[in-house]
């Protein structure tokens, strides 16, 4: 079969004909539907040195945000008919830590130890005709769409992860949630909030188009520069936001967040640009947190399609054939993509 | 100055003068903007023998439901501006005990030896052109239509109660709310819960104009009678709901919300009908609980105020002059109001 | 291999020779250290009927409360040394609906497509030599006595998974808990209680000795008849208990916990002895709740283990060989054990 | 009546004669029964300039730690018996805002319109004969010792409040919790945190004594220097802390507390050292937060009461006289103190 590899680090991966992968135990073979194209793919064939922490090795297929149909079970596994549109978690850990216990395989306490990380980050991911996952990875997607679907595994779940953790700070009348950083996720950020919580939601990018999509999604939207911090403040009747969501975390982005806050406010800096800040006793205001996250569960993704099925997720998606999937890449590298690029290798 | 004043037991009230108030300590003097008429009230003069529980002795001014603006301030009161408009939390407890502290005196320890329940319950009211109420009931409504805030104090803290305590359990996608009686709570209940979660909100009610009613407000409706179960068990997959709010309260509609429940989800009996139900490991879907529930805290009619200033929650309202305030008691009593009936003291 | 298998329903159990089990795919091979006996197992082969709600067909053996050693892992199995010692989590759902994802197998929503239901229930369980068990299922034990951990997967997770979900009730100082009936899930709540919160823990039971037992545990006792409920006010100065645990379920005793409720207390029944109550507004405390559980979740075993590894849970344990494991059922049915039973097949 | 008045900036308070004070509208005229010496009543006499943030005008007697029995109440007050003995929760906010409504003065949101911050703070305070405070500022200690209840006010407060919003954090088997600084808040942090949770407290200081003291109050003891987040990390099996409470608050022993976290923990710096710490994404254990806090919530106050009087928070009190008020702030001054100086007017 077709598949899109990850051959050597440093370098643009290949289109190339690679086995047709077969289930073990307790695993499943689909036959793909859709695979989100992710600047985190960028990242493992253009930016890691081999051996840095976080590298994962060649060769591998790429493709973590992934769709299909059953085609084929493993060893061990019951309960699915062919045929069936799942969603893929992608997240793979140990299994039998607490953690995974829990379905929260990102925070695996074997990590490691493992292998790999996810499917498409150092394991055979969905860029290809087939892809074979841990069945307890699979999300059931009904009658939904499966291609639209598939960027959901990490664009969704992860603005929903944080935005769950948030939840209680944004519980009731009268709240305010800031979102920093308008790309996909923080796009879909601002959908989930608006579905969620009653929240007035504040929204930021140094984009205009993507100020204006955020408002079509409900956001209210504040330019960056001078006077923004005064500008949210404003809004909030000088209290401060409820809770913060940075999808960039820049040094500007996570000062601007904090000096955002409302007292018991939670900002989370989900995007890994690296920036550093000053944390000070007087300087906070009183019970307001700062924390980070990393992607989300496994049942936080069948949330996840709940609302999308709902019409409440909305991801914007263009699709490319399996041919057109380098250039999918190619446009995800110069920022030529509006919206998810969703690599289809079956077309109907 | 004028006042409408519950004057006997089993007795119509009468629009009668009496005195107009003077703040002692720790009070405010309000000119009355609106004061709505409630079902409750009919029970006071209606309903109660002397020296029944929950009994209160006339004579006082009715009304419960209040708003008004700043007149003068009592000994001790700091902080008011004449001519700002607030609303009045109406429960009064002894205000220093462990649930008076954190607002909450509906539940106040010592409610056994305080002389009344609330400003028109046992004291006197809001139907009247002045109303004196302790300066920490009140709560500012900025420039907000002071008329139309008045039923929110009760018919919208009622439900605002009843939902935050569920929030945890509609915290997150694909999750189902249900409504049953759509009276002027039921309605608002069903605004509060398309505001604040992302749930499916079921409805239902003997009335059709009322079920369009909470359809305008965003809930799917479910008419009553044989199979209402069945058919709101389909619309949640089988699974239940994860909250229910019966502000009926009779022996049929808390059995029709118990078949209803999913495994952990809370079930708040709001409305006062005195219905039994059993109760039995078997019958009862894993951790789904049954509860009730009464009016609300100083701290969440705030948070109803910023929903109100927002237009999440929308009351119904039928304005009525002084003069005309004895026939909203008639009508209320035979059931010609569709909308809450609010009694404005003052012309403009 | 020797085992103790349920070969006929209303049938007592044979102890007779089967074939050693192999581990499948993700499965594990597990010498056995330590299989409890427990009340359940007499309900499996003594009450059920064929066909029944909740039977289970024979034959299999017998021990859903089961400890042991890694002697070998089936396909797709890493990161298990054999020797090791483990703890069993009993249920086995799906392995990938939404529950099981989150490592609660209890609430599979394919349970009743299931073949069985947990380990030694419908399927092979402890009561041998060896038993193969889902690698997921899996708790280490480190270097604690693994003999003594075997109850602790249902007599210790029952009560840990019941009391974790009230703790936001006992979080705090002037709590009060209440634990009806001290066998040995009951013990174990005292114990727990005592550990986990600051609360008073009053606990009752018709035994004397397990009376005592209680207080040695950490609890204030009070004895059942008349009185009883005033008895328990009166501990709690009138205000009711904040959580209660009901370990018998009949009706008397959930009529004694609801009476002994506070105000937005939480009144568990775990145990199933199939009582039913009444409930109505004006009888219940404002927002207590009532409500069912049913076993735990993977992940609050590992916190289970945690308790048992720091002298926080102490099972009270009665040793017997593998030759005497059915005069351990006869024991049991007899009411003859003080202690939990736990069948040790290899002896050192 | 004799008082500890603070007279003028950087100047040490007098032993002096005052007027008997008379209580207004909502007031309750307290004869003291203790009144604690706290390091912030320095601050205030030594430490501000006049008109610096938090600066509070002279003249006002000091004492925000403040026991005694009713003598007299003014206007609008009901409810209190002469003799009663209670503790006074300290700070008055202006009583009608939203954290107001909820018992928590500390988060006024007119704080800064207010002529004080606390009773003793700005306002005359407790360190004399006799005192007026605000009648919901009051709660009751029924039969307990008052003298040694005065310093629960501040000494238990703060860190019950601290340790209440961590509770989440440390609910179930297996926790861990770092107490950094054992002065008197440190200590009974230990008391409250080994009462109320089953986790095991970590507690560090620099001094031996105190090192000894958290021992007796259940806690593991962890040396400072070179390898101390080893230490911590080695007894956590490597996982790190659920929550810690940094009572100095110093850019040290903030990073020693964020360098000890588990994933999922809550750092609370309490101390207002007015250390500076770093903040970056990839230094931080997923979802870890730090934050900060001040004092607590009057119903709080009421829960510390119901711990003092089960013996679970047991303050270290060292009695003076009022002829002795002023060498306990010399020693306080000097660091002489090993306990709580708590001045007692009224020598029975």
């Amino acid at each position: 079969m077709r598949a899109v590899v990850f051959e050597k680090f440093h370098t643009f991966p290949s289109l190339t004909e690679v086995e047709k992968p077969v289930p073990g135990a307790g695993e499943v073979l689909l036959k793909v539907a859709g695979s989100g194209a992710c600047h985190s793919d960028v990242a493992i064939y253009n930016e890691f040195d081999e051996g840095a922490p976080g590298a994962q090795n060649p060769p591998f297929v790429l493709g973590h945000e992934v769709s299909g149909w059953v085609e084929e079970v493993g060893p061990g596994v019951e309960g699915f008919a062919q045929g069936e549109a799942h969603l893929v978690y992608g997240p793979i850990g140990c299994g039998h830590c607490k953690a995974c216990s829990r379905g929260q395989d990102t925070y695996c306490e074997n990590a490691a130890t493992m292998p790999y990380l996810a499917t498409g980050i150092g394991r055979d991911g969905g860029m290809a005709e087939y892809v074979v996952v841990p069945a307890r990875n699979l999300v059931p997607l009904g009658d939904a769409d499966p291609v639209d679907a598939a960027p959901l595994s990490d664009a969704a779940l992860t603005p929903y992860h944080a935005i769950k953790n948030s939840l209680p700070n944004l519980s009731g009348g009268g709240r305010f949630a800031l979102v920093i950083g308008l790309g996909g996720l923080g796009q879909i950020a601002v959908q989930i909030l608006t579905a969620l919580t009653g929240a007035t939601v504040i929204a930021t990018d140094m984009k205009e188009d993507a100020m204006r999509r955020a408002e079509a999604n409900g956001a209210i939207t504040v330019a960056g520069g001078e006077g923004q911090v005064e500008r949210i403040r404003e809004i909030t009747g000088g209290r401060g936001v409820d809770a913060a969501f940075d999808f960039v975390g820049a040094t500007p982005t996570i000062k601007t967040a904090q000096a955002s806050m409302a007292q018991m406010g939670r900002l989370t800096v989900v995007g890994i640009a690296g920036g550093v800040t000053e944390w000070s006793f007087f300087a906070t205001p009183y019970e307001s947190t700062i924390t980070n996250t990393y992607w989300g569960t496994i049942e936080e993704l069948h949330e996840v399609v709940a609302m999308y099925r709902k019409g409440q997720i909305r991801p914007d998606v263009e699709r490319y054939s399996l041919d057109e999937a380098l250039e999918a890449y190619r446009k995800l590298e110069s920022g030529q993509l509006s919206g998810r690029a969703v690599v289809v290798p079956h077309q109907s």
